[in-house]
């Protein structure tokens, strides 16, 4: 077991996160949780393990793992069974929780219900947003980690155009990404909250694909290459005048950044360009408006006059079928709170990380547009993932 | 949307599929399910979409679709959102439902505490439980398919040999292999059910990091690369006298299937050659002893005694971590029904697709033993996945 957060040296970090978490439990009346959703073991852990970690106002976190559970802590109570956990809360002193958070959203109603037995006589609430928001705004330790994925994301795309040869299939060009990906150091995982975002490691959208509507949680769609996963890359040969936009996984350490960039496949056409660099124009108002205290609907709200003002309203952000949002925080999962969309009212803050992705779908070419992942500071937006983003012939 | 299963021509596979869910149904005295998982809706039918299924003893199966929603079929209802269902269903002349079944394991709590309230006063139970016997015997066509996963799968691993030379690392070699499997038409995502199933496109275990214990469902551990995937490959250099387990996705077509080779760097060890033989044995003789009708523990049972009688309890299914279990049901997702371990007292049923694993970690060298997939049939297992076992030089 590698529990990165749990030894002497990142001391400092756990407890900053572990006074985020109750700084957060506090606004939402809670006075301990217990959480067992691998995002938010790794988040609190630094590492994965079978368990849970209970959380309270005021004793320290407790960490109870069921085998393999090999880690030397004093903070670490080995168990077989969540049944136990009240048990030893209470032997070891621990009072009664009043109102104990558990992962509504991110664990499955047998988990729970499974859990609220254990601890029956406990009143019991949602934790998964408190969860969520704690971890929207980064510490310093988590940003290094998403500089080192966006370094490393940026490397591999870098690469791309090496990665194409002509008569290609987008899915024969997708897996050539994937491999420079992997041996970059890419774990090849998605890590994402709920049910609706399968994926394998990314998508390349090439001409007409893109406009095939997918039934996932995801910015963009793609008909796939089998019934069992509609998204991405549909195995049709590339050819000239088709767009191919790449957005593909930026996952290397347990967080990661999101890139995507756009292709042509010959000379790029008149309306292809204009909309790519309407999507440029978008970024560059974002990155100097986005500051913190900015209501987050906001910043979905400009970019929506900017490409109508361009006469783009039918291709934004779809086209046969339309996202509400365009963008997203990003961090150990890929779909983090904010939601860039119309309706969040919430105020941007120092130190969230954000993928912005303007993106239109023209239906004959393809897809174009660029996606960077930002860090919100008090002088606009930091991208982590610089790289050109013209759009250019592969 | 691609719901190949809502097709005229597939009608037949429909009605069987919804058959064998209402039997399952009226066993479990359920008059109604309502089904939103995505392994759930790919099995009845035959693709994925955002919504609900709902399926009753007596009235025809209703797809509740929300957008993207583009599929023409008399059974499909556009919805926005699941609130929306107890009125259409009303109003569609169908019965309220006596006992309604949710996926208490497949879906997240918040998810089914929201449908039992737009049912509120109706008894609901879980049916995840009923969806996983039913899908456990496969229908002649879903066996046609893992029969195209199998030869597929065998076709890759045929030319793994290939993808090694000297001095790479498991990770290196993992890739090669990865790359191989999508060009051969491997989708690359992992379906599995439960939150415990985090992987990326499978497990390379070289030499002794085959011994590290892993938090996640896999038989086997490995380090992996990162703290925040602890399983896999560890990227250390692959060197004479190791063994390398490969175990890699089997998914083609929205079924899979499930092969582990091993391989040695050099000539193999005595011991090694001596427990992959006894993986072989244990597999052969459950190939033949396997039938309808049988206890799926003594399969379990069987193995136990022919590795103890070769003195190798040590080191079967794990030496550090042990898993308590041989083999597992396998289709749609990777873990299903049967669990081949000992107190599983259900029969064996014809046209159950397993896959056994009997497999030995040998601290100093690595991991040994064989897996294969197999069809249930009257007179034995039949192996979808035959391919050379011996244990040779990479």
């Amino acid at each position: 077991m590698n529990l990165t957060l749990l030894t002497p040296e990142n001391r400092s970090e756990f407890d900053l996160r572990i006074s985020k978490i109750r700084s957060e439990m506090e606004r939402a009346e809670l006075d301990a949780i217990l959480v067992g959703s691998t995002s938010n073991i790794f988040y609190i852990s630094g590492g994965i393990f079978r368990g849970y970690i209970y959380v309270s106002l005021n004793d320290a976190p407790l960490f109870f793992m069921i085998p393999p559970s090999e880690f030397d802590s004093e903070m670490v109570i080995q168990i077989h069974k969540p049944e136990q956990i009240p048990d030893i809360l209470a032997s070891t002193g621990y009072g009664k929780s009043r109102r104990l958070g558990m992962e509504y959203s991110d664990l499955p109603y047998s988990d729970i219900v499974r859990l609220q037995k254990a601890f029956s006589g406990i009143e019991t609430a949602d934790c998964s947003g408190i969860m969520r928001r704690a971890r929207s705004v980064k510490t310093d330790y988590e940003i290094g980690l998403m500089r080192q994925d966006g370094i490393r994301q940026v490397s591999v795309y870098s690469q791309i155009k090496h990665c194409y040869s002509p008569d290609m299939t987008d899915l024969e060009f997708q897996i050539e990404i994937e491999r420079i990906l992997r041996r970059e150091g890419c774990l090849g995982y998605l890590r994402a909250a709920g049910t609706r975002m399968e994926l394998n490691m990314g998508s390349v959208l090439a001409g007409p694909n893109a406009d095939e509507p997918s039934p996932y949680d995801f910015s963009m769609g793609g008909a796939g290459i089998d019934a069992s996963l509609p998204v991405g890359a549909s195995g049709e040969i590339m050819k000239p005048g088709m767009a191919v936009m790449v957005d593909m996984n930026g996952g290397f350490n347990g967080y990661q950044t999101d890139i995507t960039r756009c292709w042509t496949i010959g000379e790029p056409t008149e309306k292809a360009l204009t909309a790519h660099e309407v999507s440029r124009t978008i970024l560059r108002d974002l990155e100097s408006f986005a500051r913190p205290g900015v209501e987050v609907g906001e910043l979905y709200r400009r970019a929506l006059r900017l490409e109508e003002d361009a006469g783009l309203a039918d291709y934004f952000m779809g086209h046969r079928h339309k996202v509400q949002f365009i963008g997203h925080g990003v961090g150990i999962e890929l779909n983090e709170q904010p939601v860039v969309m119309s309706h969040n009212r919430e105020p941007l803050k120092k130190n969230m990380t954000i993928a912005l992705e303007p993106k239109f779908v023209l239906p004959e070419i393809g897809a174009v547009g660029v996606e960077n992942t930002y860090l919100v500071t008090e002088n606009g937006l930091e991208n982590l993932t610089v790289l050109h983003e013209e759009l250019v012939s592969l």
